[in-house]
C-alpha cells in the first residue's frame, strides 16, 4: 500500500471487453426470460466455468482447482505469495440473473486485463476467483465453497453434502471435472475485495453510484409454529378463542413494529405464513410461520430476537395457545476491513462518484474471506433492488463506474510500483 | 295453543327409544373415528333415508316426498291442513358427527311416537321433516332443501346444481329413488321448531342445558387479495416496502380489534391466509385472506363491512399496496318467532333446566322456515363446542332434555285438546 490513486489516474478498464465477456457468460444457462439458471455442478456451470477458465488461460494466469471447485487465477503465474485477491461466483439461482456473482468474477478478469496490458508491475500478486456454489439453491448451505477456502468446514464434510435432487457434491464435482489438487482450506490471501451488484433499492433510491460496503447484517431466522383450537367461527364467541391464524398475524404485525421502533438498518420480515385447516369459516388450530431479523449489531439483533420471544409468551398466555419456537438459521454479522472500506469511499469519490457506506443485506463470499484476511465490497446499483430474478439489472455506466473503483481499490492493495 | 304445560306433565319422551335410533342411524356411513360421513344423496345418504322412512311408516306417519326429497311424515295421516313441523337434516359434512341434524329429525319422530303412543290428541297435525342436502357439503349452497321446501329457489334450478364431484342433484336424486311427487315448494306449516346441538362452547360453558335460540347471526364473508412487491428481506429498507404478507396480517389483527370493539354477539375470523412466494427471506407480493364477519343486527354487520373496507384503504395508502375485495356470501340476520323463543324458554325452566337465549352463529333449516312460519329453535350443549367432527357430542342428559322440551313445545303449539 505504497502508491496512491495519483500513480493509475489515466487507467481505466475496457467496459467493451467487460460487456462482452457479461453477455458470453449470460447465454451459458440462458432462460427463455433472459435470465440464467446454473445451478452449482450442472452441466450449465460446468460450461460456464470452463469458458471462465479459457478467459483465465488466454491471459495467461496461473489457473489453481481446489478440492472443493473453487477456482483462482493468479498473476504473475510464477508468484506464490499472498496475492491480492477478487472474486465472487458464478453459479446461480434457478431463474436468476446476469450480473450477481458474475459481474464480481469477470469485473475481477479484466482488472486484471486491464493491469496486464498496460504494463503495470505490482508489488504483490493479484487473483480472482470463483467460488463454488455461492448461493446454495442445489447444495445448502450458500457460500459453501469460500467458507471451506477459509477453512470453515472441512473439505470431507462438504463433499459428503447431498443436492436438493439426491446428488453427492463429491460426485458432481468429479462427474464435471473440477475436484482439483490446490490446497484446501488454501493460504489466506494478503486482502479480498468483490464488486458485486447491491441486490436491494438503496443506492438507486439514493441516487448513488458507488456503495463502500461497511459489512454484512447478522441473521437470525425462527420458525414459529402455533397450535390453538379449530372451532367454528359462528358459534365462538371471541374471548373464547384459540386461534393460531390471530397469532401468527398479531406476531407478524408484531415484527413489523419492532423494526420500526429499532429503526434503520433493522429489518425483519415475516414472508411465510400457513394456517390449517385454512377455510373461510374455521377457526385455524394451527399456524406455522417464519421471522426474518436482520442488524449490523450483534448486541441489537440479540435484543430483538428476546423481544420475539417475549411477545409469544405473553400471545400463548392472552390467547392459550402453545408457540414452539425452532431457530433456523444464526449468523453474527460481519464487519469489513475498515481500511478497505474508507479506500472504496476514497476512491470512489477520487473518480467523481456519489458514494455512500452501507451494510450488506444478503449474504456474499466476502464475508467468509474477513476470517481469514482484511476483505471489503464496492456495490453498484439495482434497478428497483431487483435480484435473483431474470429482470435483475444494473445500468452500464453503473457496471463501468463498479468495475474501475475495483481496479484502483486493487491497484492501491496490491502496491503499484511503477506506472507505465 | 289453548293448553299449557299443565295438561302434560306427566308426559316424557323414551330416551332408550331416542338413544336406540341414534345409535342405529349413526352405523350408517360410519367412519374409522366415531362419526359419519354421509354426505346429501349418496348411497350412505339413502340408507340413512330408508332407514328413517321405515321408522315413520312404522309409527303409522304419512310420508310425503316432495321434488327435491324433502321428506315430511305426518301424523294424523289422514290430515292435510298446516301441521306443526319438527325437522332438521340427516346428511352430514365429511367426517361429521352423529349429532348435528339427526338429532332434530329422530326427537322429533320421539316426539310423535311419544304423542302418538300415549293417545295424545291435538288441535293441529303433527309432522317431522328431514331436508335433503343441509349442510352443501357435496352440493353447494348449504340448506337447499329447505330454501326450495319454502319458495326461496326454484325447484328446477336447484335440480341443475352440480355437486363438487360433478353430478347433477336431479339424477342424483332419481338414482337413489328420492325424487318425490309432493308439491314444492310446500304448502306453509302452522309453525316449526327444531332441536339442534349449539356446535358451539357457550351453553356448555355458561352450565346451561336448554338454549332458546334468537335467530341466526348475519353473516358476511369477503375476499381479500393483496397485490404489493416481491423484494430481499434482507436489503429491504423497512421504509421501501410495499408488504402484502404484512398488509394480511394487519387485516387479521384489525378485524380482531373490530369485534372486540363491537363487543358480544360480534365474531369475526380471518381463517385463510396464503402468501406468496411465502418463503423466509422474501417479502411477500402477493397474500389472499378471507374475513368472516357476523352479527345479529344488520345495521352493525353493515358496519363492521364499512370499517373493514376503511382500513383496506388505509393500507393501501400507507404500505403502497392493491386490495381487491371480493364478497364471497352475504346472509342478513334471521330473527325467530318471538312466541316460540318465549315458549322454549319458559318451559324449558317449567322442565326444571338452566335456560338462556342466544343467537346461533351457524346456518340451520329453521331460518328459511322463516320466511314462511313462525319459527324457533331449541339448542343443547356441544361437550367443548366441537362440531362437524367425529368428536362432536352431547351427554345423554342433555338429549334428552332437548327431546322433553321439544315434546312441550311442539304440545302447546300444536293444542293439546285432551290429556289422557
Amino acid at each position: 500500500m505504497t502508491t496512491d490513486l495519483r500513480s493509475l489516474p489515466h487507467l481505466q478498464v475496457s467496459f467493451r471487453r467487460l460487456r462482452d465477456h457479461l453477455d458470453a457468460l449470460a447465454e451459458i444457462g440462458a432462460t427463455d426470460t433472459g435470465g440464467v439458471s446454473r445451478l452449482a455442478l450442472t452441466d450449465a456451470d460446468r460450461d460456464g466455468r470452463d469458458v471462465v477458465v479459457g478467459w483465465m488461460h488466454d491471459l495467461g494466469l496461473r489457473v489453481d482447482v481446489d478440492g472443493l471447485g473453487n477456482v483462482v487465477g493468479t498473476w504473475p503465474p510464477d508468484r506464490s505469495d499472498p496475492p491480492v485477491l477478487m472474486g465472487s461466483h458464478i453459479d446461480s439461482v434457478r431463474g436468476g440473473g446476469n450480473y450477481d456473482g458474475t459481474l464480481g468474477v469477470l469485473a475481477g478478469l479484466e482488472v486484471l486485463e486491464t493491469l496486464i496490458t498496460a504494463g503495470v508491475q505490482t508489488e504483490r500478486p493479484v487473483a480472482v476467483a470463483f467460488f463454488t456454489d455461492e448461493e446454495g439453491s442445489r447444495f445448502p448451505p450458500d457460500m459453501l465453497g469460500s467458507l471451506v477456502y477459509v477453512g470453515g468446514l472441512a473439505l470431507e464434510d462438504a463433499l459428503d453434502t447431498t443436492s436438493v435432487d439426491g446428488a453427492a457434491l463429491g460426485a458432481e464435482l468429479d462427474r464435471i471435472g473440477y475436484r482439483g489438487g490446490a490446497p484446501c482450506p488454501a493460504p489466506p490471501p494478503a486482502a479480498y475485495v468483490e464488486l458485486h451488484i447491491e441486490q436491494g433499492p438503496v443506492l438507486e433510491a439514493e441516487g448513488i453510484t458507488i456503495g463502500a460496503v461497511t459489512g454484512v447484517q447478522g441473521i437470525s431466522w425462527t420458525e414459529l409454529t402455533i397450535s390453538g383450537q379449530s372451532n367454528h367461527a359462528g358459534t365462538t364467541p371471541m374471548s373464547m378463542r384459540h386461534d393460531a391464524g390471530w397469532a401468527a398475524a398479531a406476531i407478524a404485525t408484531f415484527v413489523r413494529s419492532l423494526a420500526d421502533e429499532l429503526g434503520p438498518p433493522a429489518v425483519a420480515t415475516v414472508g411465510a405464513i400457513d394456517l390449517q385447516p385454512n377455510l373461510v369459516n374455521v377457526i385455524a388450530r394451527h399456524a406455522r410461520l417464519t421471522v426474518d431479523l436482520r442488524h449490523t449489531d450483534d448486541a441489537v439483533l440479540t435484543e430483538a430476537e428476546g423481544r420475539l420471544a417475549a411477545h409469544c409468551d405473553s400471545l400463548r398466555a392472552s390467547e392459550g395457545v402453545t408457540i414452539e419456537r425452532r431457530l433456523l438459521a444464526r449468523f453474527a454479522p460481519v464487519d469489513f476491513d475498515p481500511e478497505i472500506v474508507a479506500l472504496v469511499e476514497e476512491l470512489g469519490i477520487a473518480l467523481g462518484h456519489r458514494t455512500m457506506r452501507l451494510p450488506s443485506g444478503a449474504g456474499h463470499d466476502a464475508q467468509m474471506l474477513t476470517r481469514v484476511a482484511p476483505a471489503g465490497m464496492v456495490f453498484v446499483p439495482s434497478v428497483g433492488g431487483v435480484s435473483h430474478n431474470p429482470n435483475e439489472h444494473t445500468c452500464d455506466t453503473d457496471l463501468e463506474a463498479g468495475a474501475n473503483v475495483l481496479l484502483q481499490v486493487v491497484a492501491r492493495l496490491a502496491g503499484v510500483e511503477a506506472s507505465p
